[in-house]
């Protein structure tokens, strides 16, 4: 049975792929986080029975997204021009730097309608398990713009995770150390909205007590 | 509660994509089979964040696909040449005929290792709920080749379901009206190696028990 399995195994790598074309798609389309050799012969598959004006502009947005996409200068958001549209809109509130991890994290407060301030994005967490330090951060920009901009306050927004908190520790040290005067907060962490307490692990059930709000 | 629940569906609906090609590049991905807006967004900031000689070959084996690819103009396989590399084999057996819905299933079969004869891909199955009947398939190949070629038997490989019973009956009616000395077969059904008596539903204990083999 063990070397059945075996044979098994080898003989699945080393499918015969009925073309060149779709043995080097699927490898290539299996790059893809989360996407592995069955889910790339499926979406190959899908891409030979779409006609030619489907599937082109998939694969021309892919090629543009490289070259046309810039990283905004002052935020290190993505951006169409030098200045992402954030930065670039002067609405915003100037003051104030929401610092987060990704973009998509940019995209999640902005669907909330609950922020107007600038964001600055790190780009990770200081994660050393992971080979990753503040050099490898967007940490001398956020810097510049602390000391270049009149910003009164820093939001942490980053995951409630011990990175994220290492990296809140390490930053609000950094920026205290340089400017006195300057807020530093952190998004906060408690229950869920329609979260109810049973369900609540101990920690954030502990934290919610610990930070409770004030009526 | 309920407004709230709209309020959020339409800023969902309308989110800010920090450039118009992230936006154009999530769009197009979403097309694909199974990749919903969110998961469009972090194959898209994935590949925003690899090198070019990673992302480019992506998009041009997607272009490659769809003009490089030929259809096999005997057994309607994918193909790099007229005809599929199975056909093109004079080892394998060319009296056998193993009818199957999709390339994926040529892939299946030929792991197995089990079969030496040609297939033919039908493209699908009848399925008049789905709008496919008989002409949307390449029936027409077939009954071509089973005229013209000494073909002595017809396996059908379809799924057991009802379309693929619809369609092995009829084809198997057709294919006995045009030429009688043909054997025509379907792959058993029953108990699949490793399953216990205990979880199988009744319907595959029941046909399991119909078609026992003989010892």
């Amino acid at each position: 049975m063990f070397l059945f399995h075996i044979f098994h195994f080898i003989y699945f790598c080393i499918v015969n792929y009925p073309s060149k074309i779709v043995e080097e798609t699927v490898q290539q389309l299996s790059k893809l986080p989360g996407v592995g050799k069955k889910t790339a012969l499926r979406l190959t598959l899908f891409l030979l029975r779409q006609p030619e004006d489907v599937v082109k502009p998939i694969a021309e947005s892919i090629l543009l997204l490289k070259s046309q996409a810039k990283v905004c200068k002052k935020c290190c958001n993505i951006a169409d021009e030098e200045i992402c549209y954030i930065c670039a809109n002067p609405k915003r509130e100037q003051q104030v730097i929401c610092v987060v991890k990704d973009i998509q994290d940019v995209l999640a407060i902005e669907n909330t309608h609950f922020y107007t301030g600038l964001y600055h994005v790190l780009g990770g967490v200081i994660d050393p398990m992971a080979g990753i330090g503040p050099d490898k951060l967007n940490i001398v920009q956020l810097m510049q713009r602390i000391t270049e901009e009149p910003i009164i306050e820093v939001i942490f927004a980053l995951n409630a995770t011990i990175e994220g908190d290492t990296t809140i520790h390490y930053l609000a040290k950094q920026i205290q150390a340089m400017r006195e005067n300057i807020k530093i907060s952190t998004i906060s962490r408690g229950i869920p909205v329609g979260g109810e307490l049973e369900f609540i692990d101990e920690t954030t059930l502990g934290r919610s007590l610990q930070h409770r709000i004030s009526l």
